[in-house]
């Protein structure tokens, strides 16, 4: 078992933790290591990544031939601890399956870019058992929320021969890439929230700052991040916790990460953290004139 | 278990198959029915399916939670008979699960155009016994398919702590959407060919008769497929024995299936087929001069 389920306990403000000269390429002594910036906790990422689509890999146990696992495509939506709620032909094979073996598992996996390592993006196995969603006030609502995540399902949500399941989790198994992986533990997964900005927000930020504001990425890299030779820089992610950027430089590129302030749920909030991150910069860039 | 693996023992011409008249919307009195035009069968679409990409959603049974049925993401290859072969590490959940416990599935599924229903894709699940790959001659050539199928392995090929598997098919069900599905013979599976159109060859092939054939497409749908009020058609599929269309006329959309006087290997082949379909067309268009 590999990695942690923990979120730093404390959000570090960016402007402390990447002082000017901490990083390489500097003629200044080294500063000592700051902490890591924040970043969502295992348990976050797999409510996120859970939250962003509607398909997944559902592993049944075969009824035939009898006891292999047989991987099928699900739709789901999901309740409000991050169970799956399935909606399945009764005739189907994995409904067959389920109905004889509770044990089940889906499998939810990041979209991978054209030409992408499949092994590179994120993924999570939520292993635990199927049951049907009894008739009543709560099948309503469980109808609700599949037909808000599933549209197309509006054609045959109403057939006699389908069914409403719930997956209730009882293990996660998180991988986020190379080397960054863990059991997470199903109460804290069931607490987290998926990322607020996650999707279209993120995908706004990122296209906008990469389009208007290379400077201001500059300046994050060479006097919060500890890359003062940064000559260009990219975004490639924003969560609620900070934001990651590549940092071109003379000595190559760099994968860096910056926290904002506070936690940020809106856009907006984004903005106002990363204009004040621009100020910090300049102001550090004042005090350090030879840095470029 | 519904539909069969079985593909129309015979080529039809479609130029007898789609004889004038045959269609709703015309006056004279209807053909005898045409026989239904070639097309794959659900074994070569198995084959066709899971040679189209690297990446599965792999269903070992768990270690932990013991006998859970336990999805994951795995790349392959294929060897000559379409087994999956497996690189995995030795340290991953999934490898530790195949050692202990050999049944294992293997699910392929298309991609799902954004805003597309997700049970309308095609899928299908390879069930089977995974194997070590054994060092010597065999091991050398899994390698090199391997490698050919995934370029972004070769930063991690050969590292010691990852293995080859082999994943030998036993049974296997293919679900082609809504109502298309069935259990596939193994034998047949291993005995078809993918597609040779299939992929970027199939993708040229539509994109230019929808950029630049669309009369051709219209006289197809008016004198070849019995749907003489077409006013426009876009073509959506094509493959080795032939091709199908959305035809728009006053009545609304239909979808409309040629195929091939031959089966095609190449995208020429497919060209000199088109255009000789295109002079029976208006051979038979001459001979119906009432035909708009």
């Amino acid at each position: 078992m590999h990695g942690v389920d923990a979120r730093p306990g404390q959000h570090q403000v960016p402007s402390e933790a990447g002082s000017p000269g901490s990083g390489s390429g500097s003629e200044r002594p080294p500063a000592p290591p700051a902490p890591p910036p924040p970043e969502p906790s295992h348990g976050e990422r797999c409510r996120t990544l859970v939250a962003s689509t509607n398909r997944g890999a559902l592993s049944t146990v075969a009824v035939d031939p009898p006891g292999y696992p047989y991987g099928s495509v699900a739709t789901y939506a999901l309740d409000d601890s991050g169970n799956p709620l399935l909606f399945v032909s009764t005739m189907a094979e994995h409904t067959q399956n389920a109905f004889r073996d509770a044990k089940a598992s889906l499998l939810v996996a990041e979209p991978v870019p054209g030409g992408g390592d499949p092994l590179a993006a994120g993924r999570v196995t939520l292993l635990g058992d199927v049951a049907a969603v009894p008739e009543g006030d709560e099948r309503a609502g469980v109808r609700d929320r599949y037909l808000a995540a599933n549209p197309t399902a509006a054609y045959y949500v109403d057939f006699g021969d389908f069914v409403f399941l719930r997956l209730a989790v009882r293990a996660i198994r998180y991988v986020g890439g190379y080397g960054r992986m863990s059991w997470v533990d199903p109460a804290r997964y069931a607490a987290a929230e998926p990322d607020p900005l996650a999707g279209a927000p993120a995908a706004g930020i990122l296209s906008h700052m990469n389009a208007d504001h290379g400077q201001a990425q500059v300046l994050y890299c060479r006097h919060l991040a500890g890359h003062p030779d940064t000559v260009s820089a990219t975004m490639s992610v924003v969560d609620r916790y900070g934001f990651e950027m590549i940092a071109t430089g003379p000595s190559g590129k760099a994968a860096v990460r910056l926290g904002f302030p506070e936690p940020c749920s809106t856009p907006d909030e984004v903005r106002r953290a990363m204009v004040a991150m621009v100020a910090d910069a300049r102001r550090l860039a004042a005090a350090a004139p030879d840095t470029p």
